[in-house]
């Protein structure tokens, strides 16, 4: 089969041709159809600091997919070939204690498909029946590729409680951006975008933005001050990763508020933890991930009601082996979402 | 009447008469018996940058105390002349969004009696009706005039939600002190103690603390997992306001565990959120002053239960008229908690 | 002015002309614009066995209603004359367990204005200043005078957490049919209405259920279990009061759901815990009132967004001296609600 | 081996001898040391209505152990022949809508080992991977046999939330009596204890009761009203399964507080939702099994840490060979918990 792997550790990847793998007694093969380029793809890719640290080559990378069931273990019992599939590449230990706990998405021995095992960016890849997510028929591949990152929006949305509240969201990349269809369809009264590059705000605005501000003008606090009678948003979704971003969201948030952090920062950032989050006693939640599997319930409720809508985030669809120009596009920040057919 | 009064802005204060005020229609006047000194009170005293931008003198400073009820307004009935009560000093304005979303302890118009108005360091003063508790009579006065910081520590922990969890505390301060019984009482399973003070230290091990850490060994991480089969702690109570503090208390939460912080910092404090709070899904709590009234009524369960002592806690009983030698007394560090007796 | 009061102790009511009430020192005096017929006024004007047991005559009764501020008490300083306002007619006493607890709204001694007090079918009533609630001037009279039964539906849903969720509402009356467009707005993925009426199954669809079953027909469960692949619905909202539908309602819910009782047995009901809320793992919520005043936010988000259309629930509008042919008309069950207005 | 079976569907049960069964690639086989009899093995071995309706002879019955893995599947890398262990014996399907929402335990295609499956009233019995539990060796045998109904008393403590709260427990059985030191250990306030048998009474304060009231004497509210000012409870914990006891321990909880179920009834309850439950606004909890595996977390650091001291609660241990006294002894009402010893 064909697979695109990092061959030794520097830029670049190939498109190599590779055994098909066997399933395990609980393991599944799944044949890709299509697959979706994450920014830590882009990383891998790139070669940076961090894959350095982290990826042993050679190996087969990439994490956001959908497929078909070619084959099953011994053991397997709950999907057969031909079912309709993604994972959760995030695969849990089972008995560390956030696992026990029923927090396996915190799982403090966690192995990622895509980064510590061979990946979706090849024809075949094998995934633990466990974590293995069954797609209702009725979602089309290309959206069915991007449950992953979807996912995490969704995750961010729901543990932050949005429903009946008002709302920004600090970073409008694309899973800033799909978290403001989701949050409007989990019911948030108002949803505010704030990001520096218009043209992102401008599409914040086409996916269902009530309002956008520039990061770029000091005054992003006053906006979301004047459009919620000054009383600051109940809820921040902080996508960005910036420190300044996430200075200034806290800013925004209500007394009492709540602020959701999946945006990576690369460096520390400093905090004036008193007057942003003590004195205002603000609930900051770390999140990592998806819940298993609540989000991908969540997740696919939200695409098969047709309340989200990922059309506008989906700006390329090409083929898998015009990767190079896929990255090459990724990179210049010109595409959202780009979806890779496989077959 | 005789007061403890800031004339100027400047070090020190001045033992006044002056006239003994008039509860409003929905005020209250009480007699004083007891009261305590807070940090906050020797900032005052000592006239630091963060007093000399929020006090107006002349005024009459001090918020933790007890006394009994000497005359009421013309609209109070909830209380009568003669009972025995203390008072939340937060008094909230009752109409901002957190006042009206059941958060009045984050109002964002607060106004604190003993900081924006004359306190408690007097033979009388006047409490809004709203704001008085009253005590249960079986508590005694050295204990009554301490359910303010009492309640920080109450807060704190039921924020956190420690039953049947291990716990961290670092900075064991009169608060961080405090809050060990009542993490125990609250249903902790363990309770671990970190400062830097060894003496501070065995008080922890004193009031219950199962283990206790020196923060000035670089391993206290190390010490935490080795009592947590390497799992890390459900729960870290931040006491201690230090920026080093914090960052080694996250790091010793489990994935998927809570941090509440009440110490504040005096400066911003740099923190690496990827790995201590968002990869970990940390849930991260800012607490402030003391939910109205459950807290009070936690508290109160706590004291006349007898589950929390506070005697070890009180570690020195003078006249209010010794107040200059109190103010030293605290200022050297040797005492923990000093209750003043009024007449 | 003129006021509807029972003068006494049967069906009935009469159109009084009484002297103007003065405020007290935290009271204010409103002018009332429209109000609107609960089914309680129903029981109290019919005089049923639960009025003869609660109301002492002779008293005004009535208690949706807005209006505009005419005096204000000496103490009053959040309000002014001439603002738009409702109330909250569950005066909380401020001292039990559960008002200092932040439950107010489950007060152990609380007195309801227009039941145990002179209500608001009158041309002023006197309401205690913590009670007002303030209108945005946005919203039309007709809508402003039934915020309170639209809270009771906001409690509900809010209260059962329906964001992404599907739920089945039992029992839709007016409170049930407002329930549609609220829990749609705040998130709900799905909403099936469930009721003996095929004229309000009718109405159920028209303000926005996915789908509607019969009460009558015994497949009710199947049904809403075809809709959800036999999963059963996250959350009963139940609205009825009827042993009947709380028990299909029950039967409904999935494993590990939430159930939210809000609509009142006339009688005992029998149910078989082991097998409906046991072995389900159900949560069960009583639902009394509206929360103070985090529903009164919600109420007044989703009625100035739009959200949440109240027209076709105001089925007809009336002149306050037509309270007879209004009572009339209720007892009918041919309005779901009628606002009357005053002057 | 030698296996304690139902050979018929009729009353008794017979010490056969089976051959060992082999585990499959994700189970172990396990040795059993010591096993205990729960309500529901009276139940099969009586051979009720119930039992004659779920339980398909020939099968080896009973469901609380502890022991030795003896042999492990090829696929199992979490255990190893020698460790202590036990098992959560509800096996869940892992992909209904309530497993893969994070709760297991109320999975809608649950089977339990010792009911639909061949259990521990043997030498050696096959338990999924999934499902074992490693036991603290700390913790000694006739303990660790019991952990099943012990996480049945922590489940419904934890889901009340007990910490600082004042708790009533209907029904002192073995699961009750084990709910009082879990409760004070969780941080409960005050325990009372109601049942209408004066011996369990007498060892219900044995094991921790602040106070104990006879169901029989109709004044029990009014007992927990002294002791609560007039309150009433924060929570009640039903271990009774008896409609007068549903009904009296209800009125006893406070307005705003939260009622636990696990005792089963045996027939439907008449229950007065509107003054029980919907007035009150209380919250009601079906309880079932245990959390997988927070709870066993739970249970084994109460048990490990001595707070929770099973001793007064294990009145009999027995040789395996003598089960037919152990239940004439169980029927007799005379034991609480009886240990079988294995070997």
């Amino acid at each position: 089969m064909k697979a695109l792997r990092k061959m030794r550790p520097a830029r670049g990847a190939n498109l190599e041709s590779v055994p098909v793998p066997t399933p395990g007694p609980i393991e599944v093969l799944v044949r890709v159809r299509a697959a979706s380029i994450c920014g830590t793809d882009l990383h891998i890719y790139g070669w940076d600091r961090w894959s350095a640290s982290r990826i042993n080559t050679p190996m087969t990378f990439g994490h956001e997919f959908c497929g078909y069931i070619e084959k099953v273990g011994s053991e397997v019992t709950s999907v057969k070939p031909g079912d309709f599939v993604s994972a959760e590449m995030h695969v849990n230990c089972g008995h560390c204690r956030p696992c026990r706990m029923g927090q396996p998405h915190v799982c403090q021995n966690v192995k990622i498909i895509g980064i510590d095992a061979d990946g979706c960016f090849a024809e075949y890849l094998i995934i633990p029946i466990r974590n293995i997510w069954k797609i209702d028929p009725a979602i089309p591949e290309r959206y069915a590729a991007i449950l992953d990152p979807l996912g995490n929006a969704v995750h961010t949305v729901m543990a932050a409680d949005v429903s009946v509240k008002s709302v920004a969201i600090t970073g409008v990349g694309s899973i800033g951006l799909m978290a403001i269809p989701v949050a409007r369809a989990a019911g948030a009264a108002k949803v505010f975008a704030v990001d520096v590059n218009p043209q992102k705000l401008e599409l914040a605005k086409r996916v269902g933005a009530d309002a956008t501000f520039s990061a770029a003008q000091p005054e992003a606090d006053g906006h979301s001050d004047r459009r919620t009678n000054g009383d600051g948003v109940d809820v921040l979704l902080e996508m960005s990763g910036s420190g300044q971003a996430i200075d200034s969201g806290l800013a925004m948030v209500r007394n009492g508020g709540v602020a959701a952090l999946l945006g990576i920062p690369s460096d520390d950032v400093e905090i004036n933890l008193a007057e942003r989050i003590i004195f205002k006693g603000l609930t900051v939640l770390g999140i990592n991930g998806r819940k298993m599997f609540e989000t991908w319930y969540q997740t696919q409720s939200l695409v098969t009601s047709g309340r989200v809508d990922l059309t506008p985030i989906i700006t390329h669809e090409m083929r898998f082996e015009d990767f190079e120009a896929a990255f090459a596009l990724m990179k210049s920040g010109e595409a959202a979402k780009i979806v890779l057919h496989v077959d």
